[in-house]
């Protein structure tokens, strides 16, 4: 699998990822910059392999020849994948973390190790190798005076964040590819998704994404089951909802606690549940003065916390509260329409009148998307702009932030209908528009326009080919192959495909009951969601590099958020609900009260419930406490064994003041 | 500190626990548990120095001759330290964990290190060395065939659940023990409590109780400073209590915040907060049928799960629903006497059917006290019957039982005076009643009763020594001594105190908006409670072994709990609350309404301040990063260093079957 390929392009080794620079870089810079990433570990080079990517077969008029690819010996993968902390089957059954001195005793390492590490694994550690490839006397990137560097600052980062580096990415494995997608998409079936393919090619967090789709299509189905019967024999008694309200508010409890107990298995085999956290790097774009980091006692960019605090806080909010406004100012004009076409239908119903009632709905639906996709341009420049050092706070900023508003923008309309306006036929009909229009706006524009977009590209470099020479089987040489990755659109991360899912999960499990088709069209939705995100993920985007999540992370969260949501707005449905209010009709308090007991009753047993089942299988979590037992055993044997001859000095463990000052300097 | 100390009773070593078997154990039991206790650790004994106490000097009539005194050399005390984990502080002002090989950088180590460690420590080591004791090829306890051992169990733990070992303890140490009661209860001021000398003499679990103490104590401060306002000027206007109420609810939230950062900085502090657990032992009352631990793969007792869960469920539910039952009961009970006495007062009120009136709040308080005695004799027989595998398992299981039997007793009948009868007056009259009761009653119950037991046996034993040879300064001989330590009660631990603190939380922060003085009240307890409590620790009972606790564990829980029921309950008393009610007086559904949408604004605003406010403080925030950044930076030199040599298998860190094998027979 990691066999030296020898090409046309003239390379000597396999490739593994592909290095842009910016076509008018600089010798100097480049050359500089190959030697750092050539030179051996102990002068402080990532000791990879690169080589330029030879001209194409056309004609070399607009082409970059800034085109690198980086590769390694198995040795240095092999070492590399001990530095990143990798977990591998152990030849007793359990995950341990890889370790070059015991490699024997892994499951799967057969002679050299060269089909030890899959692909992805191997470009992830080289992306890891990159980015922590530090400056160490260089004040500046040789040939470009402004691009200041000081000591332990990663090279790679700078010269992205100045723009020097077009971008980094890892190339696909086409035959592999044709297999996974062959399994994945290509034969429609009912079998699961081949989550172990996916997570060997693209990743852990990719694969958990996939895998959360499947679970949440999957435990769907029995609400889907129950909704058309409910929706063809009641459709029109609008007051039988109650037991169908109780069946959401107890599915979505159950749903994520036992999604975390799914995540925590599939992190265990894939061994990301016990790998430990690499230390994080500040972003690219983190900007500030030159000061001493406290924690790693070097040199490096520091921010005042204050400073972010005030613009998150006099900034970020009141733009946050302005486009909240907004969004409830549309959704009035929405109802204004919506009286209006009522008004024109009840005056004088005809067929064009009766399809004219959908029309506000549907325009509406559509403004929704147009919003929000306007509003995450402003998110992410202000969470750019709040300049966050680490990736992961980054984040967590832009979800709030963008959480908060699709929340109330999707939402907002359905929660006036439903307690304001207390109308269910309308509340049936909105739900109904807004999910199938978002659905269909979607997969339009996730899937199908960069499609058609990158088949025209792939056209293109296939016609430039045949120019020259006849193609056998289509297989474009490398040199072609690696431009054309180049320039396939990038996959920005899970985010949009996350939000979308939120989104479908609020309308079943906030309103599901009044309209129970809902969760038919979002098992509908999901199965093609499946088959679309799989087949983006094949053949629109370039490939993405690895990523080793442990679970869904922040999105866990959100979905509490809205399950909790989902229990007080069921209950509250149940209370409005024709068929409860006749129960309680002598006294109206009598009933408010009764709904708000069990409300926090259920918000009670729901924390409770959430307390009670564990977060890990039984099974994973003695695997993991053996582990941690077998560890502790083996440092009190090592500790007799060292009693009193101490020659390896614990004093290691840290690095002195005098060895950190001499890494600065 | 650690030097040794000769007197009358021959020992050459200072004595550190204190071991105390049945005074007819056979001799070939003794025998073979002080070899156990002596051998070296090579042949897997303790390694520790043992001597049989001298007799006293009275008579040896009654006298237990088998006291042994337990001690080590302070080699095997700063080994035992590094096995049990202990953090010190380091030259750099950082807290890391001590090892004997880098011993000359910690702060405090001088000379051969024999003032390195507290008594309390070394006190600690010698119980965890006891405890780790472990069975070899024995296959019983020598001279006991009934006391069946396997390799591996604890020998300690053994004797324990067999009755052979009547007690272990820690001896005092008078001297200091005269400081610290002189500068913690001696003398009245308003300076802080000794933290720092109390976690120095008893450690951390008990520190972190008085600091917890003193905490809620100033926290109150504020709230019993509007208190007394209110009380005086607004006492007959019952009306006035909305802002109260309001102050309350952000009160609880805040307190228990910012505590957690507080128990984090002593934790810190005190090297508790990154100190590894230790692998958890059996309880000593734990039994089952012997068969292999999966996670240790070690022979040792099994329970089946589910038949723990069928106890739990099928036994101890139903008991504490009818518990829960009987003292709804008696509470009917109390309102049928409260009835009758204002009847009586209104048929002919006089003074003494004036002081009538108080007479059924009194009998039920001192009943909700004994009612609460009793169940926790019940709560404890069933847990224990639950047969737990883990000390930390029961006593969770325990506190759970005894928490919510307790809320019901003592809340109860607010509860019902408040939302049922609605009648503020009588509100105010039963918490005060109740408060005031209850405090008398567990002041008396808990230090004034056993030290009037303990200052006669003090009496009897100082007479008995007098007898004999007259004493100077009051000071008795070891072997005296030692017999009045074993002779005074054990302290069961902070499990009591908590619990009373619990309750007291709970009168504060649920009703005493209605009654402005509990504030006071509370303030002026915990006054008493603190030099109480620090009067029994001192005077009262056999001292502690320390525990090194990391938070107050189980107990955070519990307080945030009854801080969310706190929320709730004075967004319904200012929904209930005339002032309110007369502002919506057109519409009771509207009030209810808004009560309830406030009610779970502020709830959700809870929940959204808990997740901002860092739980632990930035500076150690920064400090424990550092730590970590640090052994990943060493880790990393380290397998650079050992890059391709394999000098030192790390397959060691995986104790081999053949070696379980080895150590099982």
């Amino acid at each position: 699998m990691l066999q030296a390929s020898v090409d046309s392009s003239g390379t000597r080794f396999r490739p593994l990822v592909v290095v842009e620079l910016v076509s008018d870089a600089e010798e100097e810079t480049i050359a500089w910059l190959l030697r750092r990433i050539k030179d051996p570990q102990q002068r402080g080079g990532a000791e990879l392999l690169v080589e330029q990517l030879g001209p194409g077969v056309g004609g070399e008029e607009k082409e970059n020849p800034n085109i690198f690819l980086v590769g390694a010996t198995v040795q240095r993968l092999l070492s590399g994948a001990e530095d990143v902390g990798l977990f591998k089957e152990y030849n007793d059954g359990s995950m341990r973390a890889f370790t070059c001195c015991n490699k024997h005793n892994f499951t799967d390492f057969t002679g050299d190790g060269d089909s030890f590490l899959s692909m992805a694994e191997c470009q992830f550690i080289i992306k890891h190798e990159l980015d922590t490839l530090r400056a160490q006397d260089e004040t500046h990137v040789p040939g470009h005076s402004q691009a200041k560097l000081y000591p332990g600052k990663s090279i790679i980062r700078r010269l992205q964040s100045k723009g020097m580096l077009i971008q980094i990415f890892p190339l696909q494995e086409l035959e592999e590819l044709k297999r996974l997608s062959f399994f994945w998409y290509k034969k429609v079936k009912l079998a699961p998704q081949p989550l172990d393919n996916v997570r060997h090619y693209y990743g852990e967090g990719l694969a958990l994404y996939f895998g959360f789709l499947e679970y949440f299509t999957f435990a769907l189905l029995p609400m889907a089951f129950i909704g058309v019967p409910y929706y063809l024999f009641d459709w029109e008694d609008y007051d039988k909802y109650v037991i169908f309200a109780v069946f959401n508010l107890i599915w979505c409890t159950v749903f994520l606690e036992l999604w975390k107990r799914r995540s925590a298995s599939l992190a265990y085999r894939w061994g990301t549940l016990s790998r430990k956290k690499a230390f994080e790097e500040p972003r690219p774009g983190f900007h500030g003065v030159l000061g001493f980091n406290p924690v790693t006692g070097r040199e490096e960019p520091l921010y005042p916390n204050s400073k972010r605090q005030l613009r998150i806080y006099l900034v970020s909010l009141p733009f946050v509260l302005l486009c909240l406004y907004l969004s409830l100012h549309v959704m009035m004009i929405y109802f204004v329409m919506e009286g209006w076409a009522h008004s024109l239908h009840n005056d004088n119903p005809t067929f064009w009148t009766g399809i004219l009632l959908f029309i506000p709905s549907i325009i509406y639906a559509v403004v929704i998307e147009v919003m929000n996709l306007i509003y995450r341009y402003g998110a992410e420049f202000l969470t750019d702009w709040e300049n966050h050092r680490l990736e992961s706070s980054y984040q967590n900023h832009l979800v709030l932030k963008v959480l908060v508003f699709n929340f109330v923008n999707c939402f907002a309309s359905l929660f006036y209908v439903a307690f304001v306006m207390q109308d269910m036929v309308l509340l049936r009909q909105s739900l109904a528009t807004l999910l199938i229009t978002s659905q269909i706006l979607n997969q339009l524009m996730e899937a199908f326009m960069p499609y058609w977009l990158q088949r025209r590209r792939n056209k293109k470099m296939i016609r430039k080919v045949q120019k020259t020479r006849s193609l056998q089987d289509q297989e474009l040489p490398l040199a072609e192959q690696v431009r054309l990755e180049a320039s396939m659109s990038t996959y920005l991360g899970t985010f949009d495909d996350y939000l979308e899912l939120f989104l479908l999960f609020g309308y079943v499990s906030l309103f599901s009951c009044v309209y129970p088709l809902a969760a038919v069209l979002v098992v509908l939705n999901n199965v093609t969601e499946i088959y679309s995100d799989a087949f983006k993920m094949c053949r629109v985007f370039k490939r993405p590099f690895s990523d080793p999540a442990t679970n869904i992370g922040v999105w866990q969260l959100a979905f509490e958020a809205m399950s909790v949501m989902a229990v007080v707005t069921n209950c509250a449905l149940i209370g409005i609900s024709p068929q409860v209010k006749a129960y309680f009709s002598e006294s109206e308090t009598q009933l408010i009260l009764w709904t708000a007991a069990i409300e926090h009753g259920l918000l009670a047993l729901k924390f409770i419930l959430a307390f009670l089942i564990p977060d890990v299988p039984k099974h994973i979590h003695i695997k993991l406490s053996r582990l941690e037992f077998e560890s502790l055993e083996a440092l009190k044997k090592k500790r007799n064994h060292h009693e009193g001859k101490c020659l390896k000095p614990r004093s290691s463990v840290r690095a002195s003041s005098e060895e950190r000052r001499a890494y600065r300097c």
